[in-house]
């Protein structure tokens, strides 16, 4: 298996791409296998919070080109970008917030990936790149959630040179939220992990899958749909019991933890 | 009534929320005056341009949860939300801008509120958060103005962890356009207010409308659209006194004041 | 003529905006003639990356006002917006990259067409603005531009205010990728264009054209269209080649030169 799960914390589960021999390349195994796992997760009761890592040297260095360069028709090719879309799309999609937490490279594709996760956390040498033009593979996947996060420009000269950039840089122009040192990155994303799931689950859920489709919609719409969404919430155990506690100055008991 | 408005100079009208006791809250009945003061203001003709502020400690802490909390069933909620967005799009498709005021907290929908503006400016001690998390209600429709002024990734930390952020961040992130201490920011905001009031009216409406209309087209559309409205704005008399003025180095005189 | 070309290197095209009697406005002449050449060079197979720059004081002045003063009816203020729009189209659809030189001013349609460029680096006293509140006119083609660069709040200011605002805080905003000193300008650039020209020009002709689709697109469409231009570079010489010469560890040797 090239990816594996850990129990870190109550509700918060630790994906790890663990094949460091190829830098945590997202080969199509490894894709599958991910994608396997973030659909099980988002099944699973007792997962709230997806920690995503990668083992051994980096994050991910993205596409395994060996694997790639052997493929010997179209088929082939479109087979391995649909997969990876459908896992980008997962995570997106999928009800669990998840985090990046990224050392050391996440490249093409896996700097796509620590785009697609709702937060992104990085060591202070991390660094991240589109750099596909550089072996004559334009990053167009990859662009797809980078740009979503970052301005146009921006991200164009990254595409364009193909050019690394430091951890602290892609905090400032919003690719990560934050990076710290080696030694404390560990504990803060699992700080941030336990705070994320010490809340309503079933509210986290409703809030997560309601914000990326909105962004989609033009206001009117967006505003339709979200006030759908807050009814809905509105309507369950888990708003009455919070707005009472916050009455009562007590803790919340979630029902759906 | 919840609702003060105040003349502040030529064409620039305050608009105070003034429940003070509530923390200003969005209760149903002061988005509704909120509603049909903006409703108003847009075809009054000596207003240009509207600050909106909140009287006593702060903005606006959002919902009143009091009410909510007496709501039974799921029409009086979907109402609610309805009237509140109906109030956040008035003031995005309305014709005047409109400019937040803030001092204290702009929480959940008060931070929506202010997200909404053309234009934000706060004290140094301001602050901005979408707590919903917290009492199990994700802040849905917040997020809708809200994510459409910050990156993405900052926002969701904003949403999942319901924690506030500080004006400097504000600013840095571009949910307000500046911070200032207690003691200048009203003559700050004034003076931004009478410098657009000195514009013409009809060009400003005209400019205000289009730009979040062409915000929501794909760019082919979007300089069709815009190429007609500014040859509207061209066949105007203001845009051709104006021409004038500049060629003889003088001030322009608005017809549409 | 008011544009002329230069060769600047390997691959690497200088359009220069040569009128700067009018501060290199954008008379419907030279808005013709720069949409001819934009799409006479996007043809040309020894045109890999486009300098787009002013002659003279600064970059641009935007529309040439005493032309505009002179048109008598609807149907001359709509065609020329629409050949200014058109301009504009072809710079963001065309295939190869545009790096905006800027020094000086770059107002109103002249600061559209710098944010219309793929890339864009400036002197350090570089101005930019959308002043045409200011003459009655709202820069409302402007905006079409600027606001897909720079967030919302920022831009409603530039509109409603009409203000310039300095290079540092282009480069803040996302406007321009950086400033230097008028010394260095030059060199900058020219180094960031062939560093592009250095690539596979196939490689960069379907990924430019790629980005700028997908962003309008909702993610899932995204996915699915890049996916397939991933696919058709991937079966291209340059691709393989790339790849190949990543392996081996030499420098590759495209065809799509």
């Amino acid at each position: 298996m090239n990816v594996t799960i850990k129990n870190v914390g109550e509700g918060v589960k630790n994906v790890i791409i663990n094949d460091p021999k190829t830098y945590n390349s997202l080969s199509f195994k490894t894709l599958n296998e991910l994608l396997k796992v973030f659909q099980r997760l988002d099944r699973d009761k007792n997962t709230k919070v997806i920690i995503l890592e990668g083992a051994g040297k980096g994050f991910s260095a993205g596409h395994n080109l060996k694997e790639v360069r052997g493929y010997k028709n179209r088929s082939n090719h479109l087979k391995l970008f649909s997969l990876c879309s459908k896992l980008m799309l997962q995570i997106v999609e999928g009800r669990k917030p998840v985090i990046a937490k990224v050392h050391g490279a996440a490249y093409a594709a896996g700097c796509q990936l620590a785009a697609s996760c709702d937060l992104a956390y990085s060591t202070k040498d991390a660094s991240f790149a589109t750099p596909g033009v550089n072996i004559g593979l334009f990053c167009s996947t990859p662009m797809v959630a980078v740009s979503r996060k970052i301005n146009r420009k921006i991200m164009m000269k990254m595409l364009l040179t193909g050019e690394p950039i430091k951890a602290n840089y892609a905090k400032e122009i919003g690719l990560i939220n934050d990076c710290f040192t080696k030694k404390k990155l560990n504990n803060e994303v699992l700080k941030m992990a336990k705070k994320i799931a010490s809340k309503s689950n079933l509210t986290i859920k409703i809030g997560k899958q309601a914000f990326y489709k909105q962004l989609e919609m033009p206001l009117r719409n967006a505003y339709k749909f979200t006030s759908e969404m807050m009814t809905l919430n509105m309507m369950s155990h888990d708003a009455k019991e919070g707005i009472s506690a916050f009455f009562e100055k007590r803790k919340p008991r979630w029902k759906n933890k």
